[in-house]
């Protein structure tokens, strides 16, 4: 028997202008393995929905696949969403990037319209509806008010996102560096990160703050 | 003034198998950020010696750009390794992955008689010649061999790539998870990182030994 809690981390690509935020994702693993836990990655298997060049900020005539770039943050240890069981899981959680608000859902171009990965609203409401938690750090919140519309999180201070994340049923609490808000009654953990004008030092934290609080559960 | 001790980290692209190892590079990004350091990111702006699907392990029919795809573990803010300047750094610092040892220099097919490229061996001399720190993870102390001979250095516990550092006129010691090893006299310090089969929590712990030992200096 192992008794280590179990996350699922679901990826959204590789670097924070069209996928995964490097730093989220790895700071959220090394906070899982540090306080001993386990995990196992995820993220879909398309297209990205753009490639951007990530020092001029300009799109990249390539096609990426989320899955195959995400497999770099991964080392090559990661599965397609499609093949998640929530069964196996003590807890999903999501690292923020664009990746997040482009891949998962369409929130960077339609706000609280945006459209939602099939395989992402799944898991997630697999997850929720067995009563497991939840964490998700910078904008990944914005997904989550989507799929589960009234629930409590962060994004940081951001008046614009938290009026869309207030338009989906959520209520929107404004936090500094490192502070989750933590919803108890959904079991869901959230934190700004990058969503703030962050040191790697403060992602970090947060980060640690997120997986604690789960861990606690 | 700013008495903060500021390191150059120089990266090889972004992912284990093509580029920079990217636990590695985040978890000494967030040692120096935690322990109150700072850092400036460095790469040569040069095609990756090639592309690796990172679930399959093949070559992708693509091209990429050391510099560019570096700029994802550095959310865009990094410079090209032909601006590097020694005396605007108190310490310099490598991270692993294969991209050191097929972009930095050719260590992954030539072994001993690798090729360095010329702006990497530039920066490093500098540091080296100007007395000041330099810290390499994983599979980096092979190229810091390979530039400066002399040295004493770990790679962890792989016979072969420790017989080919030996062959290079360096002292390889043999190591464990998170365990360094310090060369006073040259201002070296090396850690085994992923060269071992690692949990990310000890990537983490030999990162932040590498850059406390070089904070003390």
């Amino acid at each position: 028997m192992n008794s280590k809690k179990k996350f699922a981390v679901v990826l959204a690509g590789s670097g924070v202008y069209d996928g995964s935020e490097i730093h989220e994702a790895t700071l959220a693993l090394y906070a899982i393995s540090k306080n001993g836990g386990e995990y196992e990655m995820f993220a879909p298997n398309i297209d990205q929905y753009h490639v951007i060049n990530h020092i001029t900020g300009e799109e990249m005539a390539e096609k990426r696949n989320v899955l195959v770039e995400a497999a770099r943050i991964a080392r090559g240890n990661i599965k397609d969403l499609k093949e998640f069981e929530a069964s196996n899981y003590d807890a999903i959680l999501f690292p923020g990037g664009f990746g997040v608000a482009k891949n998962l859902c369409t929130f960077a171009f339609k706000g609280p319209d945006c459209d939602v990965n099939p395989e992402v609203e799944t898991a997630l409401k697999a997850m929720h509806e067995a009563g497991k938690p939840i964490g998700a750090l910078c904008i990944a919140p914005a997904l989550i008010a989507k799929i589960l519309g009234k629930v409590e999180v962060t994004i940081g201070q951001d008046a614009g996102t938290a009026e869309a994340i207030t338009s989906l049923g959520a209520t929107h609490i404004n936090t500094g560096h490192g502070e989750i808000v933590f919803d108890k009654e959904n079991k869901i953990v959230t934190t700004p990160c990058y969503m703030l004008d962050a040191t790697i030092a403060q992602i970090g934290e947060g980060a640690e703050n997120v997986v604690k609080t789960i861990m606690a559960l």
